[in-house]
């Protein structure tokens, strides 16, 4: 793991790093806050669409409530990156749009493992080289998804949860049909695997309260390209607990995050015990 | 003046604007975030070299603060922009780099009149755009250049007035002297006029309580390119009330601004009577 810099931020320190990640066979980058007393509590944040590790990290303002807390702080990139690394011009495929998933399709299936990633190499290695004891998992958009459908997936590993404007149901349509259909094939039951409203229904309900925050003027959201509700409906079939909040006038950008990310941080330090 | 977009955020809204400016012949973009419950008091915020009116905007968490106290904050661009504004490959002269003062030499008088435009033309248009009343400056780097010249001279338009790690001394070297040269002239009595610690040395300290902070792991500052010694020495010398603080670890970039921009938010509002 190569540190690329550090900065003092809050009390803590904010870093950007790269490693050989050998589930996604390039180097990959991500960024960690690390609070003045950390508690061993750790979050990984899942970005959306386009995005690489800076965005959260530089716009979220994340970090004051997390020093407070003793929350560390893991932001990872979207996808496999490199010159070698299979790209489109879609900007929900290839780069900057890994889904979080494991594809099984050519030209994608060597790099983009963006599962196994996220849900194991990534926090065994925050483990190991910054002292996380106990993960929870956020993220805004496909980040969203992502923390949702690896959320029910990994429950060993990632014992909080919370998402913002997330992609609920991939798997009918909007963002996500295109890119599942791409990554892993045409058996539609193949997608189900990565459709957080569907792989909900499978689960007895038993994660902790997930917290959902939506923005009413979100674009996406008004194109049913996020569909809170139909994942909403899911937990209640199957009495898993679930907070939606929505939020007349937000839209689906960083100053929705930042207005209420403390919320967010907040949730996941009280169910993490830190 | 035209609305490019607009974002809630915290409750109150941020939008992105452009007008066609007399001061510079040009479309210039600023940003404007009105608080839930505007108090009529209005922060000028100028950023440092390279920036735009995106990277405050973005980048340095002010909003959340600035919406409790009611204040509103507009962030205009670092120079004037376009096809047909002349520029330089230095990122110290030219476009990102106005250094808020009017420009006599070619080939940069006609647009590079920045002083103008943040000093009269934009408050001016705010004023009556957005209701505010009374108006603070404060900046970043060559923006904490921009606010303390500004400061001294244009003591009927701005009553509050704040720096991070300005450039506080520029026409002995650093940033700041060949751009001065370039825009000004070989005549260093002209430097002196838009240089804080001369300016400082010039008047009779009664402008309110000045606050500075600058991190000492900030390579700008070890360099000897910000000196805010030197302005603080001017203070002194004319009994100007200033504080200086300096912290430990922080470097001249964002996540510096961030740990520290709600006290000075709270230092403007107690200012202005907001």
């Amino acid at each position: 793991m190569e540190t690329l810099s550090k900065h003092e931020v809050f009390g803590g320190t904010l870093g950007y790093y790269r490693h050989a990640s050998t589930s996604t066979q390039c180097a990959m980058r991500f960024t960690v806050f690390v609070p003045p007393k950390p508690t061993g509590a750790g979050l990984i944040f899942l970005s959306g669409l386009t995005c690489t590790e800076e965005n959260f990290t530089t716009k979220a303002g994340a970090y004051r409530v997390a020093a407070e807390l003793g929350l560390t702080i893991v932001v990872p990139d979207t996808s496999p990156r490199g010159d070698d690394v299979p790209d489109d011009e879609s900007i929900s495929l290839g780069k900057g749009a890994g889904f979080y998933l494991n594809a099984t399709q050519e030209p994608w299936k060597k790099n983009y493992q963006m599962e196994s990633y996220v849900a194991q190499e990534l926090p065994a290695l925050i483990e190991k080289e910054f002292a996380v004891k106990k993960f929870g998992l956020f993220g805004h958009s496909m980040g969203g998804h992502g923390t949702l459908t690896i959320g029910v997936k990994y429950k060993d590993r990632f014992h909080s949860f919370s998402a913002l404007a997330p992609v609920c149901n991939p798997s009918v349509g909007g963002w996500g049909a295109a890119a599942l259909e791409a990554y892993l094939g045409h058996d539609t039951g193949q997608w189900a695997q990565h459709d957080a409203t569907q792989l909900m229904k499978t689960t007895k309900g038993d994660l902790p309260l997930i917290l959902i925050d939506q923005g009413l003027a979100d674009g996406a959201y008004k194109e049913g390209r996020l569909n809170p509700e139909a994942f909403v409906a899911a937990c209640e079939q199957v009495g898993q607990p679930v907070k939606l909040r929505t939020h007349e006038g937000y839209d689906h950008g960083y100053f929705f995050i930042q207005t209420f990310i403390d919320d967010h941080l907040r949730h996941h330090a009280q169910q993490l015990g830190a």
